[in-house]
């Protein structure tokens, strides 16, 4: 099992790097034990994240789709990186691909699958629903200060 | 201009796809009339988030590093998909790379640059800070009913 090491932090920010996005089965998350998910990568909690969960999800070819499931309180947001799948939310099917981006409401019942013969990458993020309201760029600030490099 | 058209849609969800994401430079983003900026891709509010903004920023070689910008109320998480680059956040630098993942708080002084020879791709995720109190997979819920392809 491979590491989320921090490998640069201050007080207004974490950085860590996961490695190659085609390799990410080398790390493994622990759903339960005795339950290991190969290529599984959630990075909010050693990041300090306090508004999203961002995980990344490696499905090998042929794997996926097993099951349904919904969310409490969260909104999905699915990126597909590589690979192919297909992707159903309340039995309604649509094929992903490189460059897919897929919102789903907490409600939706939702399951992919990888159809392709490569890996699936995708990143999966988690926020609170509605939580916000300002979208594009309202709320940066761009100082007027001088950027030193 | 490419847009971003939606592919799919249903009561909880909606689903883009934005091409490949070695070739986003031929989206364009108009910060402002006249100042177009290519590369730069939002998807929020087509895709109708209500939890985070999610975009792409491809930025080329030598580019990048002109200003530093803050948050009003966002937490911000950058994703890095290819290339090398360098990120500053209060005055303090560390490189990037395939795999980085950078949390910066709302108030963190921040720029990044490309220093390599290749676009530099990655993801910006903007979510209300401290919105999110459960992270992990707490927030999920398995069905019990069976899934169907």
């Amino acid at each position: 099992m491979k590491k989320v090491e921090i490998t640069a932090k201050g007080t207004n920010y974490a950085a860590t790097n996961i490695g190659l996005l085609n390799e990410l089965s080398q790390h493994v998350f622990t759903l339960a034990p005795g339950i290991d998910i190969p290529g599984r990568v959630f990075i909010g909690n050693d990041l300090g994240n306090t508004g999203s969960e961002v995980s990344f999800v490696t499905t090998p070819a042929g794997l996926g789709g097993d099951f349904l499931h919904t969310h409490k309180t969260n909104e999905e947001v699915y990126i597909v990186l590589s690979g192919n799948g297909q992707f159903q939310v309340d039995g309604e099917f649509f094929d992903i691909s490189e460059g897919s981006v897929v919102r789903v409401s907490q409600n939706g019942k939702r399951a992919y699958k990888n159809t392709g013969n490569t890996d699936l990458v995708m990143i999966c993020i988690q926020t609170k629903a509605d939580s916000l309201k300002d979208l594009g760029i309202t709320d940066g600030v761009i100082l007027e200060e001088p950027v030193k490099w």
